[in-house]
Parts: structure tokens; sequence; C-alpha cells
């Protein structure tokens, strides 16, 4: 969002029960847009004219102090990407894939950029998977690749925390994929137009358990870039404001540890990329 | 929905752009209940008494003119099941699976019991799978076999229409499962009172295409139980009142046929669970 000169980002806070969607500007602060949330504004046309503006009527609060919901808290879609990092496939022997892996994510799964990470009593495998997400813009069918790029309102930070032993008790992925509160998305949205790689960001993307450096990569590295998953995801079905899809990981997983590594009660993973912002969540057993 | 005597089932009827929920009374009409859909309905404590007692200020319709939407239009949850047939599965020479095999569908693949299945143009394969579904009416989160029993709000049919190039071009069955406006679902929800079986419905559930039979079953050779399903699910994620799970299909299905047989331009599927209704869908293949 750079009208302005002021702002780069937006985000959703808390207010009670509510939320709000909120721009994050370059003094630490944000402001009040008087939507719900960022699918919300989205959904408005102009919406960066909407979000760059509103500078004299929203209420102002410290970005620190804010309590920061999922930066599209109930998207209609959220679209997950296996196996799309270059150097992760060639590295593991397999050839790069024709078509990109697509699973889901129910909403509900979705937690803010400070939550607290469910450690269902069910699991004893909860992994991370530090993940560059776009978030959508506009509605778009059977894009082409100009149509696809306007789509792209931005980019967030996500960790696909995934319940492993839950992901292979079948061959689809999903139900290890959607527990509860599980998947930290935020701190904020950030325009391509603020990003070094536009639409095809060029950002390091860094994933930390308990200060251990986890995964590193360079979120250019993507085999198929967030312009062509939109193309290709809105070949199947509309892609609306506010829907999410999350670009796939890189390696360094705990899974693929030798000897296997999972969150425990109290594990701090953080999760960052440089130029949109930092995931910091506590994981938690939920005690009965 | 059996307190009065006189009706058996809810739905969703249109009205130009808006959907009404329905009650479906056994003279042949239906009763509009003044929600948007039925999952509105259903998030109503009491919600079976007040679509009961609705007969004096509903407006009334004969269903047969009635322009049907998906029984639930925009769930906030659809989870499908894969591989639930025990004698589908056991023909095929495998072993009954230990756990459900589940994956997602967009609420955006719904339509109606009598409106057009799209056919992509980026498919060739368009196959079919009559399911049982059931609609969940509570919310629930880890609930033990009797609370799964009591969220059960009904039963409706859905044709868990698959674009098979698109489900087997990688491991996750997503992108085929959930191309637009394919999958029909109603023609309304049944109440488990009504049914033989109640929760465990034991029901003849019939799919053909242009008159000729293609699958043929008995609800009640299911694996997992609706009640285990929703006590399953609910181990991983909250279920919400309108939310729905399709039970899985048995066998009959094209791309199992020798030769495979799929939906062409001008087909028509119909799909039929005794004791609940019929969904009649002709395919179109999109013309640009």
């Amino acid at each position: 969002m750079s009208d302005t000169g002021s702002t780069a980002a937006g985000g959703a806070a808390r207010h009670g029960s509510r939320t709000e969607a909120v721009r994050v500007d370059d003094d630490g602060h944000c402001t009040g847009l008087g939507f719900a949330d960022v699918g919300e504004l989205l959904a408005q046309d102009g919406w960066l004219d909407t979000a760059a503006t509103a500078r004299a009527s929203g209420t102002r609060h410290p970005l620190d102090a804010a309590d920061l919901a999922p930066v599209v808290p109930r998207p209609g879609k959220v679209v997950c990407v296996g196996l799309n990092y270059r150097n992760h496939i060639l590295e593991m022997g397999r050839e790069l894939p024709e078509h990109p892996t697509l699973f889901a994510k129910y909403a509900d799964a979705l937690i803010g950029p400070r939550d607290t990470i469910e450690l269902a009593e069910e699991s004893r495998q909860t992994d991370w998977e530090a993940e560059l997400a776009l978030v959508v813009g506009e509605t778009v069918r059977r894009a082409d690749e100009a149509r696809a790029r306007r789509a792209i309102a931005g980019f967030t930070v996500l960790n696909d925390v995934t319940m492993r032993d839950w992901q292979y008790r079948t061959k689809q992925w999903l139900q290890g994929k959607t527990f509860e509160a599980t998947t930290p998305v935020g701190p904020c949205l950030v325009t391509p137009d603020e990003l070094p790689g536009g639409t095809a960001p060029a950002l390091t993307m860094t994933c930390s358990v308990d200060d251990e450096p986890m995964q590193k990569a360079d979120t250019s590295e993507l085999v198929f870039s967030p312009v062509e998953l939109v193309r290709y995801v809105s070949t199947v079905t509309t892609l609306r404001p506010g829907d999410v899809i999350a670009t796939g990981t890189p390696g360094g997983v705990g899974h693929a540890r030798k000897p296997p590594r999972y969150l425990a009660d109290g594990s701090r993973l953080v999760t960052e990329i440089s130029g949109i912002g930092r995931l910091e969540n506590i994981a938690r057993r939920a005690v009965d």
C-alpha cells in the first residue's frame, strides 16, 4: 500500500469478540479501517485507496500491543500447495512436478500471529511448515497470467502446522492439516509493490523452534509461482477476495529430521519472512 | 420433522438471487420458513419446532415448480469420505481401512438438485459418485457417540462428481473434486426419525446415466457410520450447523468400467436414495 508512502501493510486486530481490518503504518502503529476483516476490505472496489486514505478517520493503536487475528480470519477458501520448493524436491531426488499438488484447510484451523498453537491430545507428531501465503484481492475464474497477477492483493506469512501421524493415517492429507487452532497466519498483508520481486517475491523465509533454526529458504525458489498458482486454482474454481493460497514449504521440517522432531508443550515456533513480518506462537497441549 | 405428522423434510428454494429454507410437506408443497438457508435455520435453538410450526406464516409453493438450491447453499465445511462401502472394498480385494479417508470440497462446487453440472473444458473425465450426505445440526468438538448422534440434523443426497484426470494429476484429490458447479446436493434434508435405521439409515441408493443403472447400494453397508464420521471429524475440528459430510460412494463409478464411461454433453445423471429423494442433473459442456 505504497500510495501514501507511509503504509506498507494491512492486518486484523481483535477488539473483544470483533475483529477490524487495520493498516500497518511505518511508525509502528496500526490504523483501524472500519471493516470487519481484510477479506471484507478486499471485497470493496478501490480497497487500496480506501486503506491508504483512512488516516484521519481510523483509530490508531501501537502495533506491538494489538491483539492480532489471522490476517483474513474466515477465508472462503484456504488452498494449500505441497512439494513446491525446487531445491527441496531436487535434494530429495525427485523430479519437478508437472502440476501443483493442492489440498485444503478449513478456516477453523487458522489462528493469529501471536496465538497459541493447540497441540491436540490425539496427536504426538505436530510439525512445522513455514510458508509464503498469498491473499486474493479480486474475483477470478480461469484467469490468464495478467489477470492472475492483478488478483494478488498481497502476501503474508503462514505456518502450515501439521499433525504428521494424522496426515499419514490415510493417503489424503486433510485430517492432519486442519486440526483446529493450529495454523498461524499474519501478521499483516503486504502489497506486491512493496516487495522485491513483486508478485514473485524474493524474500528470505526462516523458521525456528526454541531459537534453533529449522528452515531457511528464498521464496523465489517456488516451482509454481504465486501467479501460476492463482491461474491454476482459478481453472478449477472461482477465487474470491480474502481467499488464501499457501504456497508450500521448503526442506527442514521436523518429520524429516533424524531423529524426528516435533513441537512439545511450550515450544516457541517463530516463522519469519523478510519484508513481511513474523509469527511467534507458543504450542500448548490442552488440559482437559 | 415428524412432530406435526405432515412434514418430512426441509430444503432450500431460490427466489431470484435469494434462497429460503423451506419445509417439504406431505401434500407436495413446500412452506417458506423465513431463513436464508437450512444452515441458518439449523443454527437456531429448537429449529425442529420452528420448522414444524411455520405452517401458518410461510408462503406455500408446489414443490415440483420450486427452483431448488443446494440444501445447504454455503456450508462452512464440506467433508468428503473415500473408500467407505464394505462390499466395494472387499470386491476390490482390499482390506477394510482402520481410519476414514477424508478430503474437502469447497462450497462453490455445490449445485441444486435440478441444476446443470458444468463440464469443464479442461477435463475429459467427469465421473459420478452417488453418496448419502449428512447435515450437521449442532456445534460439536470431540463428540462422544451420543453427542455425535444428536448432532446429525438429517440426511440428503449428494453426487460427488469428480474430474478423474484432475483427481489423479497428483496424489491429493482436491483439484479433481472441487470443480465449480459440479456437485448436486438435495433435494431436501430428512430427519433421522423419518428414516429406517435412524442415524444409520438403511436405504437403497441408485445412480443412473441416461436411464442406464450404474450404482446401487444399501446405505447401511458403510464401513464408518454417519455417527462414527461425526465423532471422528469432530476430533479434528469443530463441526457447525449446516456443515455437510458426504459419506462415500459404492462401486459402479465410470472410471472403473471397462471401457471407462464419463459424463458427456447432455448426459442425464439421476441419483436417488429411497426415503430421501432424487437429484436429476443434466451435464453441459460450457461454450466459450
